[in-house]
């Protein structure tokens, strides 16, 4: 195994490059002082060159060759054979992708950020359209080097959820809108069964994260292996499994953002945290995919910290935690309030039942500008239009429609639709957890949190990237991911809450 | 200048690598999570190998040649000249050092700190011994790698002030020596002079906080570029010109240590900040030397910052800051408390007057280890005897005596001379400062700053790396470094101070 171990040390430093970048990253989003900007930019590239000088490098194309002779008879369960595949898998995009094209995607996105920021603040998507266009051929072009066999969006998908098809994603998507739509709209009828009022009350951002912190780690993070720090928009981030940390925002008007963001971050780091030590350090040792990350995430934001069994447990200690703003509003009222629903037209603030659709919408507009059905100049009225269509609001002006998220600028088309495929998942989890042990809910509302955390550290975070996402859920709910699930969880949870 | 434009690009390479390094280094010290440390040690393994084999690499040296030959006609001030010769500085002792010696080197002193923290910890030096022989045969080896004229330490000492010998030191510490002896003991016998008893009151730790930053930002630590953490030692670390970042640790029972050491740090970063913005990241923008990095952080913690004009300025905002616990403290005793002079077996707490023969002591100690005279084993009496000779008193154990500095654990043999020589420096470059500037000290006294700062600037901060340390002293202050100016600084100061 001469040459495998070769390879072993040659990514070994891949990782390593590509942690120190996650590391400069993160310092730059919580703590850099505003000067640093322009020399952090210089580092980054320098990083991020080096990192895949060394993956695409030939020798590393002669050493994976040679390993891949090396492990060939073995088990295709045995590690080794795992760690050949996925290296041959990177290494193989990394270099579809000519530098060239790679330095001009970067350039490319790292300016349009700025013309973004700009664009949303003064309501001028005229300013982002000429940049967004060049993203949208970039991205084309990408998916050509990258290869399909049956759609181009295909390529853009299977970045972030390795093996996923648009056909399967249009298929799930399709069925879940057919229940889901009539759904939202006979909750949307009785919007007035429930207040959201106790949510905005004066909560001390000190005392939001004392609570958050405490939820958290008794959900399973660790802070021995990770910290929290504050930032603009809420992250999870990897430097190893040992130090897996996460950042969150407080409103001190609304206690929704901080507390919900900060278990959502924690439900990825619980997931990183997981991964067996002896992938640690290795191109295995991290999550699967953004869907499968996306389920752990809102498996414990969701369906566990928005659960009744949950506040049954810890309602007493957050009304304890701010002292007298909550006296007056019981468990339920609580319970009610941070699962209310509502039409909205930003999707980070979507509700369980509306995100679904927030997602959809954004898929089918990637999807009908690669087909050429739509140009990139009427994306906001398709926006506007479709908002209307699923949620009956139409936004007042592009901050709230097409120019509210980042991801466009970003160039990563083709990523939204792992949110979505990551809820249905944690609902599908979840019930494949409670096949294997019925007693969960009620060790949730003791405040107990192991049997269901061992489950996922068994079923789901024990194979880092092992395997392909679609059989790690396979593996784990004996099914390919399906609507069902989490269908069956917004009908009986939300349909109790609204009384249909 | 093809090559020339090539080789900046290679090295600026290195000093984005070596930049990362230190963000690494940085997080480590200030916000790690405990379980961060083992992945931390491969990362920055990993970078470390990459800056070394960038610098040393067959190209490297084939575009230095090349550009030598493209800048031969220029005129010596050149900047391109200057980059030039310091790039073929750093390449001729990267490429010396053979990197089996540089691995090992590592390891031992990695273990080292470990073991010596531990034989602290347990007052046994000679748990510690046989490491610290080892350590002090790779400085032998290091040293014959490096190559010298004259003795094995001028090798070692060049590593931090590059182009300075022993004999100059020994010659400069003897001279000092002489009269800083008999002017110390006059003091000792009037040690009952002055009462340090204000500063051991009790000072929260953000107020302490909020007045040292305060005053650094007065002296001229721009916090747009900069910012301060807690770390167990304080230090100064450089990202760039542009994110120049400082730490420190308060103690809430003594004022003294967090407070000057803020004003310390703050110097070290005053001058990083100072460096020309068209030496960053380039091999130029940094502090030329350990000695005269230490002369500006000397300069701003005590000439300054202990000065009585500083203090008439200050103190009735220092009282404000800790309300009521200085009220019946007057300035005059306040100035007297902050420059109290002891005997004291700690050289980080050491006061003006007997800092230097902390110093001397070490020095001699590597000298006669080095020279064969001692034997690492007898360093721990040798020690003992010295405090004895210099300031009369004798360590009880050796946490107190020889095993208190991390130095000989990291192999830096060599560093310590640099203390001493950038504190005599200080009040050398002070004086300068003073004969183009003579109203400074009203200046001081006015809580205005600029004038010293700017003379700093352009006449140290402006050169960068640029040109040979001894060379900036001589172009600043129109002289060699020599003891006279501290010595008349310490004879004005003290000897008023303690009715001499």
């Amino acid at each position: 195994m001469e040459n495998l171990n070769a390879l072993k040390a040659r990514t070994a430093e891949v990782v390593n490059l590509n942690r120190a970048a996650s590391v400069l990253s993160w310092d730059q989003q919580t703590y850099m002082p505003p000067g640093g900007a322009e020399a952090r930019a210089e580092q980054m590239a320098t990083l991020r060159k080096y990192s895949h000088q060394v993956m695409t490098a030939d020798e590393t194309g002669r050493l994976l060759e040679a390993a891949e002779q090396e492990v060939a008879g073995l088990d295709e369960h045995n590690d080794e054979v795992g760690l050949v595949r996925i290296i041959r898998r990177d290494y193989d995009r990394a270099t579809k992708l000519p530098s060239e094209h790679v330095v001009e995607f970067s350039k490319t996105t790292t300016i349009a950020h700025e013309t973004w920021v700009k664009a949303r603040a003064e309501d001028n998507f005229a300013l982002f359209l000429p940049t967004l266009e060049k993203i949208y051929d970039l991205c084309r072009q990408r998916a050509e080097y990258l290869g399909y066999q049956d759609q181009l969006y295909d390529a853009l998908l299977d970045q972030y959820e390795a093996g996923a098809t648009t056909a399967e994603v249009e298929a799930l998507f399709s069925n879940l809108r057919e229940e889901l739509v009539p759904f939202v709209a006979a909750i949307l009828e009785r919007a007035d069964q429930v207040s959201g009022e106790p949510l905005h009350r004066a909560f001390p951002a000190d005392k939001q994260a004392q609570f958050g912190l405490m939820a958290a780690q008794k959900m399973g993070y660790d802070m021995r292996r990770g910290r929290q720090d504050l930032t603009v928009h809420p992250f999870c981030i990897t430097f190893s499994r040992d130090d897996v940390r996460i950042t969150t925002r407080y409103d001190e008007n609304f206690l929704s953002d901080g507390l919900f963001s900060t278990l959502h971050e924690a439900g990825h780091a619980i997931y990183e945290q997981g991964i067996p030590a002896r992938y640690d350090g290795t191109p295995l040792g991290r999550g699967v995919s953004l869907g499968v990350h996306e389920s752990q995430s809102r498996l414990w934001e969701n369906i566990v910290g928005r659960s009744r069994g949950f506040w049954r447990r810890f309602y007493g200690e957050l009304q304890q935690t701010f002292a007298g703003v909550l006296d007056d509003v019981s468990v339920e009222d609580f319970y009610r309030a941070i699962n209310r629903v509502s039409a909205s037209y930003i999707r980070v603030d979507a509700d369980e039942v509306t995100y679904p659709l927030h997602i959809m919408l954004r898929f089918e507009l990637e999807q009908d500008i690669f087909n050429g059905k739509l140009a990139v100049k009427d994306a906001p009225e398709a926006w506007n239009a479709k908002m209307e269509a699923y949620l009956g609001i139409r936004p007042r002006n592009n901050a709230e429609g097409v120019l509210q998220d980042v991801h466009w600028s970003s160039g990563i088309m083709g990523y939204f639709p792992t949110y979505a495929m990551g809820t249905m998942l944690s609902a599908q989890l979840y019930n494949a957890a409670l096949a294997d042990h019925s007693g969960i809910p009620a060790e949730i509302e003791q405040g107990e949190f192991s049997t269901l955390l061992q489950w996922m550290n068994t079923h789901v975070h024990a194979y880092g990237r092992k395997y392909m996402p679609a059989d790690v859920v396979v593996k784990a709910t004996g099914q390919p991911l399906q609507h069902h699930a989490y269908m069956n969880y917004l009908r009986a949870k939300f349909g109790e809450i609204y009384g249909l």
